[in-house]
């Protein structure tokens, strides 16, 4: 059962650029699927902190990677905590150094995050984590023993209230500007994953197994084609 | 004239893995100068919110992107802010699960943040940022007009508190798993730029500048290697 598309509340409702704005749970899914790690927002002491950390999706529940010894991330238990994750996808080069902009993907999750407790959800929370940077890593590595399990920590987070922003595409430049003999256009940002890395002591005769080989061939955005479309 | 070295304050000390703490302002200067762009918290009605933008650094100072019309960033005016910025280096695959863990560079900016509004100094910023963003792109588009300067907002951040963090190299595991016949490694995660993709509408017989063909050329984390150690 899914949650119904994403409704505009105070705090994600665009400002500006309400052209980018998305309102498809799927599109929301697929920025956070193709990420690898979030921008967590939390308050400690009246201050705001950003904290990147890993993360996974358990359909509408993101699980927020921590540990019992990190502090600031358990400070977001039970408190209001904002999501980001951002995919940078190209820098866009205007006529004028005014309409220089970014294409990229960002999604932003507002909502009370909870303290998983229960060591049941901690192994379900830890798979979904390593599951969504590693796929087949969960059942290839070493099974967290209880006392691990109960070192590792998560913060779940319901998609309930979340906005997406997307810009693609070329420049927007002002209509006189178009007569300038200036360059404009894209650089794109790419990122992906390269070659296994063996660990130096690693034991003869282990070889990389393939579902490590194929994260290692796997472009890391392979959605942005589907999302991509023309902002003007 | 620059300021001394990192100190730990009560929220840059850093509680888990001390080890991979840096305290050399040129390690900070290194990951900001490094990135495209950052994470910036700010407090909004009392819940946080993380705004992905543009950002560049003038020796101490870091300008970060706005605009008078967000009112989400601009909320971050005379307040105090945090401003993570984290470049995400690879998937460290150990024999269990729980010793998986990522390399990573990241700094952590606190401070209050100044409103720029002396149109000097907000030309100063905004070619800051687009030096930071494309190198050679600010004395070859066209220059902001007073309307543009005066619809483009930055927020000034010093950096005299921060933290940067650093973990590098293979997976640790524990003594009895180096006995298992797991493979352990790491999936390096890569960034960069691709070649530039000239503008749909182009005027013809514009070839693409020399510092834009030269930006897509360049690897986008050049000063990794020279950050890298192994953390055991």
């Amino acid at each position: 059962m899914s949650l119904p598309n994403l409704s505009s509340t105070l705090r994600t409702e665009l400002g500006r650029h309400r052209e980018r704005g998305r309102t498809e749970r799927d599109d929301l899914y697929a920025v956070l699927d193709a990420g690898l790690i979030c921008h967590l927002g939390v308050i400690v002491d009246g201050v705001p902190r950003v904290l990147p950390t890993g993360y996974g999706r358990l359909g509408d529940l993101l699980y927020l990677h921590g540990s019992s010894a990190n502090s600031s991330i358990m400070a977001g238990h039970s408190q209001e905590v904002c999501v980001t994750v951002t995919h940078l996808d190209g820098l866009v080069c205007a006529r004028s150094v005014f309409n220089h902009s970014m294409n990229y993907r960002s999604a932003m999750v507002f909502g009370v995050a909870r303290l998983v407790t229960e060591p049941e959800e901690q192994l379900l929370a830890l798979r979904t984590i390593t599951e969504h940077l590693a796929p087949g890593q969960w059942s290839y590595a070493r099974q967290p023993t209880k006392k691990e399990l109960a070192a590792t920590s998560a913060l779940a987070l319901p998609l309930t209230e979340a906005s997406v922003k997307i810009r693609a595409g070329g420049p927007s430049d002002e209509p006189e500007d178009y007569a300038l003999d200036t360059w404009a256009g894209v650089v794109p940002v790419t990122s992906g994953f390269g070659e296994a890395e063996p660990d130096a002591v690693l034991r003869t005769g282990i070889e990389t197994p393939p579902h490590i080989v194929k994260r290692g061939q796997l472009p890391q955005h392979g959605s942005a084609a589907r999302l991509a479309t023309h902002d003007r």
